[in-house]
């Protein structure tokens, strides 16, 4: 039996780390605010007996010991978060997972298998790209060097960022795959909210391709550079822009594009813009179509470039295809999910998570509970305690089962 | 007779101020360099015996005694440059002054009036609105304490701004009027160096309209959110930028619009932005077809804003309407540019000036000299030595006529 109380607690300690206005959290990944958190929570893991150890990338690990060694079943997400982030993304499936550690504590039982609770550095890719960096360079799906060498959005790098903050760990990556894998995370889309269903058995995570484009125009007077002799950065962002909605629109379905992130240059009233720098993020839970919306979008740059006689170019920050959950993980999900009385749906993921790279290397699926109104990245992001509950009730009894306990 | 080593030596010596890569300037108003520039200019003028003052809003005037008193017939224009500023834009009009000075010293002259070389403080606009500042209070058109208290992009007011660079002077505003204000500037666009003419007989200065758009929507997930539950500031900004471009197109002739700053927030790439903020800068010779293009602009906001869901505010950042010159004085220019043997095109400026706000309480008009290929707030902006020379000659010419030498 989990401990409501205990959990609660720690999700509201947890979120008075980098805590913004209106309930949110400001924890980037490895600035200061993400080392506090990260103190905390390797705290908790010490307290709770788990042998903690560091990654070269800074993904932690707390293991807790089984009747037998070998790879340990593990669950875990991340716990640093978007400039304007809410206090479940990723930590509530972190502090659940602990959580299931202080149950098992407290019942006095040792598991078959070692019991593993990891939170994994940069999933949300918001300071440095790609997102669930951490997981994956973990599975060997990133080579580390690669991954140490990302400048962010500040322009610092990530090895420069992790060794500042004191998490550079000695432990090797790539590393063992565990025995199997459970992320639970807020939905942080409508779809259960809507549905009033109480838990979601996610069966794939949707593709992910953000592209980030750099446009180069010529500065210019803005009251006395006639129309037609412009060759506007800003004016071609602005297109873009317009455009990835429509594209969206167009294609339907579970097709979403969004530009989240732009800045010009020289970035003044009076100046046409010499230089523009935005990114695309689509996602589409069908590859074929991703790709179809990928080749659109390069078409309309290519288009833009010879209209504007602009110069384009772009940078994959991240590309991910839909992901499959193993069958028989989702499948036990949804046994224990029922046999706790609890309603379930099937769902695909709209977010990427760090489940999405574990499994390429073990059987793995997730757990999803409800967000209000489907809010997320947003520091309105809410999920009722009653669901925060289940969800780790499940999680519990997922990990009691694969674990052997 | 002018010495052009001399002023091309001045134009150099100013430039190295705030100096960067591509040979322009980057001394935006009240900033450090701008300080080390008024510095320097404040310099020449008591080395060439000019009495120099300094007002409340930081605009400085050096006069040359004349053999009466009363007021001085001026010339000037402004120091501060835009982010990626060439080295002539204002400068060269403020140095080509100095140069008149000089050669008047050189020659022993005394005027029957006395004659100012002045600088207008934050004439660009591109750190704090509106542009044109120093001149509008220096003529009564804006209160000394609504432009104390502007603040800039980065937050600073251009009260404590001026304070701290040490330009805030004793000299009250507003000031009592010149005899007469004639400013010589380069064109900044591409009509005198596609006609292959001298000087440009400036008859009248554009209406300018700038507007701070401000939109609030929410932030959400890039991922999970669908695109018919977006509120996304982001994207409204977007569709702004392109509607703003097909407005100028669509209205021909003159019309020019510009979107050449914005921001997005949290400027993330994964997050559907809650809050978007641009300025859109809109110009016409024609004071009716401004208006027109102004309330389109406003009409296509209120359709957003409904069809978004999404919050917009504006702000009015500068509005002044067209401003026809004197023609005794545009006559006297074009008299003396033909006398000197140079080829003159009457014609209406597309930037904003000081002369625009000085015409309110004297007889004004201003020289252009070409911009090779009309580049201008760009480091590359060109005005070739004869051309400077020319436009120094002619303002010779008419300032000495004006005050009588
Ligand atoms: N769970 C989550 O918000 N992940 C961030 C990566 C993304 O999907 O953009
Ligand atoms: N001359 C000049 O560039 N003035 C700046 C004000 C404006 O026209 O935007």
């Amino acid at each position: 039996q989990i401990n409501p109380d205990r959990l609660h607690q720690r999700i509201a300690d947890l979120a008075a780390v980098g805590a913004i206005d209106g309930g949110g959290c400001a924890r980037l990944a490895l600035t200061d605010a993400d080392r506090a958190g990260r103190d905390l929570v390797c705290g908790s893991m010490r307290e709770l007996g788990l042998a903690v150890s560091v990654d070269a990338i800074g993904n932690v690990v707390g293991v807790r010991a089984g009747r037998s060694d070998g790879p340990p079943v593990m669950t875990g997400s991340h716990i640093d978060t978007v400039r304007t982030g809410g206090r479940y993304d990723g930590n509530y499936g972190v502090l659940a997972g602990l959580e299931v550690v202080a149950a098992l504590n407290d019942a006095g039982l040792t598991t078959e298998h070692p019991l593993a609770v990891a939170f994994f550095t940069n999933e949300e890719g918001a300071r440095f790209a790609p997102d669930m960096m951490g997981s994956l360079v973990y599975t060997g799906a990133l080579p580390l060097a690669e991954a140490l060498a990302v400048q962010g959005i500040d322009g610092a790098t990530v090895g420069d960022e992790l060794a500042r903050i004191g998490y550079a760990g000695p432990a090797p990556v790539p590393a063992a795959a565990p025995r199997a894998f459970v992320e639970l995370h807020v939905e942080q889309g409508p779809v259960l909210d809507r549905e009033g269903i109480d838990i979601g058995v996610v069966e794939s995570v949707q593709g992910i391709s953000w592209t980030e484009i750099d446009i180069r125009g010529t500065s210019n007077h803005a009251g006395t550079t006639p129309m037609s002799m412009r060759r506007d950065a800003g004016w071609a962002a602005g297109e873009i822009i317009a455009f990835v909605r429509e594209l969206a629109t167009e294609l339907g379905g579970d097709q979403v594009a969004t530009v989240g992130r732009i800045e010009f240059f020289p970035n003044l009233v009076n100046v046409v813009p010499n230089r523009a720098v935005l990114t695309v993020d689509l996602r589409n839970t069908d590859e074929a179509l991703l790709q179809r919306a990928e080749a659109r979008l390069a078409a309309h740059l290519a288009a833009l470039r010879d209209a504007e006689k602009v110069e384009i170019s772009t940078r994959k920050l991240a590309r991910f295809a839909p992901v499959p959950f193993a069958p028989e993980m989702t499948d036990r999900i949804e046994g224990h999910a029922r046999a706790l009385g609890l309603t379930t749906r099937r769902m695909p993921s709209g977010a990427g998570h760090d489940a999405q790279m574990l499994a390429a290397v073990c059987p793995t699926a997730m757990i999803f509970v409800p967000s209000v109104d489907g809010i997320s990245h947003n520091v309105r992001e809410y999920t009722e305690p009653k669901h925060i509950e289940a969800g780790a009730q499940v999680l519990l009894a997922v990990l009691s089962e694969l674990a052997g306990a």
